[in-house]
């Protein structure tokens, strides 16, 4: 284990990047209006968060729900010290969010084969030549790289995913300079154990690398793999408000781990996420509203724990009856 | 932190207290009959658990759903090693639970005077009072007592509760000789530096004194909670099946720490909880038949983590498609 205490932050820095306004709503039925989603990525600057996915450059026909993209990206206002990323499937999707002026470009292939064939449509040989001329393209332009690996804790049709395997498809990205990799929970298989001892391996092998870990929260268990992450040395995790979010190849799941519960958590322990709760909180309730549905946030529901309720109205009543008794 | 590595759980035993069929069925509108109580605290006990709370010896117009507790608590199958605990208020409910033959019986006080008033009508003197000859009574016939303490980690009314004033009054009741305690997050606002510092103080001040701990996943720190209290040196938690239960004074919480979403953490880490999780996964997929709607447990939705999926229909195309392009 770490040689620092786990459980006492110490104002420790966790950095936050959000992923609810690009893995959330790529996910969602309504299309959320340009203006709303500009509000919400403004919202979340304005709370502090490290880094936001603010949208994708995609082909309009396949996630039409964020077929507004360059908008989003030029409108949004920047908050010095916030990076601004975007998925990008092509070098098509790349010179788009290029000249959006996007600030970092996020790669995403799998490293499970049936997963990457299922949801990207090409074997994971082909993804990695294509996201070369994708590296290549934001090389040129001076943008930075970073790229997210799905599955690293497991397949839903695979299952297990060997840690070799994993560490091998982060070598191949390191070998061609990419600034950072994240660690892909995809469908929630991530367990504590398994969290720290990848962690560990790829903290030992690639000290100066990028890493972002990205946990779902569909067993239960998000915040606990955040915490393994923490203790084996991870400072930088995805998040999405609301916990938005979820992957069509496994039923039943619950979303991402939840942004304000993260915080929530971290910000109690001590850690230093230099993110305003009551922003995101706030942030989090108005979402209902656009997405026309309840998000899985817990916090949304039961407030932060200091959130006290009142008695009962005939509390006064009930006291007196209880010393009138004494 | 403790000397042993938390991550790895190396078949250390856990003890799990299933407290669904009182703490959780308690709050439910409709009446599970009591066969179908028999039934499910049958298939608890055949899943493993260490100690099940099977109902409350309370009045029957207090809790209608629970006035079954002489049937059920008589004419379940005993599984020998498994202990059948029930609540118990007063002196006539612990002659009642001795009558059918209860293991042992589970007090309750909060340590919170607001909490306490509203929940039991009296204050936390009378309420001592009162439990010190509940005491004396199951002392009296040899059966062992357990004191559930409410609002150990906070009091959703009065805010934080000081943490020498919750072993204040544990020392209380470890002065009359009861076998254990429980701490309980009544409302889900323990967090993980909090719990471990208190179970470490627990555990330097009465290393022989029974410690469970009972967490509520309100925020979603339950299993984050269970960590940091083994971590401290705790291996004895409340959970309830399918995360049923919740507290009427915090509007919005969600239910108890989950059963099988622990189980199926713990398991994962190497720990050994003693569970059959097919078995007590299935209980809980029983569950909304017996109740009416749906409950809170994310593993009867998704799934363990190996549950697998099948790609989806168009897969070998899909593949074939993706091969032709190479």
């Amino acid at each position: 284990m770490n040689s620092q205490n786990l459980w006492q932050g110490a104002d420790r820095r966790i950095y936050m990047n959000e992923v609810g306004t690009r893995d959330g709503l790529q996910m969602e039925q309504a299309f959320v209006p340009t203006e709303d989603k500009i509000a919400l990525v403004n919202a979340l600057s304005a709370a502090g968060l490290s880094k936001i996915e603010v949208t994708a450059f995609v082909s309009p026909t396949a996630i039409p729900a964020l077929r507004d993209g360059e908008v989003v990206m030029r409108e949004i206002a920047r908050r010095p010290g916030t990076v601004y990323t975007a998925l990008v499937p092509n070098v098509r999707g790349a010179e788009r969010a290029i000249e959006a002026l996007t600030d970092e470009l996020n790669l995403v292939m799998s490293v499970s084969e049936t997963h990457n064939l299922c949801n990207l449509r090409m074997q994971r040989s082909q993804s990695f030549a294509a996201l070369l001329q994708v590296i290549a393209t934001a090389q040129q332009a001076g943008v930075p790289v970073n790229v997210s690996l799905s599955c690293c804790f497991g397949c839903p049709m695979e299952g297990d995913v060997p840690q070799a395997e994993v560490l091998a498809w982060v070598q191949r990205f390191a070998d061609l300079g990419v600034q950072g990799v994240t660690l892909c929970d995809t469908t929630g298989m991530a367990y504590p154990s398994q969290v720290h001892a990848l962690v560990a391996a790829y903290k030992a092998r690639w000290p100066q690398l990028g890493l972002t870990l990205h946990f779902h929260n569909t067993r239960g268990m998000a915040l606990a793999n955040v915490l393994a992450s923490i203790d084996a040395g991870a400072d930088r995790f995805d998040a999405s408000i609301g916990g938005l979010g979820g992957c069509p190849y496994a039923p039943g799941a619950s979303g991402n781990a939840c942004t304000e519960e993260i915080v929530h958590a971290l910000e109690l322990m001590g850690y230093d996420t230099g993110v305003d709760l009551e922003q995101v909180v706030a942030a989090a309730r108005a979402l209902p509203a656009l997405i026309g549905h309840d998000t899985p946030s817990q916090i949304a529901k039961a407030g932060c724990r200091l959130d006290l309720h009142q008695p009962p109205a005939d509390f006064a009543a009930l006291r007196e009856r209880a010393l009138a008794r004494a």
